[in-house]
């Protein structure tokens, strides 16, 4: 692709770094950026720039937030028995959004991955046996994907947090709501099978 | 959307203010830039920043440049006496990644809309008019989208161009490389067949 001018090849190629953006997008958004007052590149540019700089990790939980502790784990609305476990905080903001859960989080930062070389070590799990250690904690959701790491990692954990006595448990897997039995994958069905609820619990979710 | 940070929050706005950007693309933009290194979004803020600043436009044709006058004008190899006029500095673009034009070009920043209450006066008509002037240019071809007002801008230039005597052509219009007859519209395929080329004139495209 040919770019008429340096400044905006070197604007493209950056925009382009942007998951989901490709070269032809980028420089839509740049001619865009082109034909508005210079006024909305400057706000673009600094708030991109004064998030990165001044995001803080919460000290408890390390979910994203603007103070040294997340507003979650300082509202007292919140039900500080139970802790849910995700890998990262981008999962915190899917949950939230289901306004359907009102305990605590911990972000691991990642999955236990043999394969990519990834040990417990390099996760937020001895910040999470500190929590535990509190002893205010009384059950533990894992809400981690449904893949060989989310699974290795659901293992270890519930093994290194089985000494406290807690409840653990993970979110359900199944059918999602909506979809059709005949085009769901073989391992999904067989385990749903496996899993089988009673109606009755069925109906009160 | 709930967001856990106002730093976030003000992030995904400014990016969802771009074209094609919704706000859950966006949020996904900036949980990428928190995932990655402060110095990536230090280099994006700085390119987009930087383009907006020091991006120049063409005193001769209005085309975006990193000097005065832009890489097209100024360079030798181009045929100075054809001129291709276009509606703004991205169509310029689109006709240069062909690699098939060696003219000039000239951009109008718009149509004539009587509908928006665009009137000749708010176009770059009079510096084309200058261009005319010099008596270099034979040729003005009328690159201009299809539609009422590029239609109604092709009808206004030709007629205040004539009284320069030179070619004035319009961009063919007709069934697209690939296209299918039985899918056209109505318009273009009257205009096709009313337009019609002798077949050798259409070998040697």
């Amino acid at each position: 692709m040919q770019f008429p001018s340096k400044l905006i090849e070197d604007a493209v190629h950056a925009f382009a770094t942007l998951p989901g953006i490709g070269k032809k997008t980028a420089l839509r958004l740049v001619m865009h950026l082109l034909q508005q007052e210079p006024k909305s590149t400057e706000l673009l540019s600094e708030a991109i720039l004064k998030m990165r700089k001044d995001i803080q990790f919460c000290s408890t939980c390390h979910n994203v937030s603007d103070d040294p502790v997340c507003s979650i784990c300082s509202s007292p609305a919140r039900d500080r028995q139970v802790v849910c476990v995700v890998e990262n905080f981008r999962d915190i903001l899917a949950i939230e959004n289901t306004r359907h859960y009102n305990g605590l989080y911990h972000v691991l930062e990642g999955l236990i991955s043999p394969m990519d070389g990834i040990g417990p070590e390099q996760l937020n799990i001895q910040s999470l046996l500190e929590r535990m250690d509190q002893g205010e904690i009384q059950e533990v959701i894992m809400a981690l994907n449904p893949t060989i790491d989310g699974d290795t990692t659901i293992f270890y954990l519930s093994k290194i947090l089985s000494k406290y006595g807690v409840k653990i448990t993970s979110i359900a897997r199944g059918i999602a709501f909506g979809g059709e039995l005949e085009y769901v994958d073989e391992i999904t069905l067989a385990r749903s099978i496996q899993a089988r609820l009673p109606y009755e619990s069925y109906l009160n979710k």
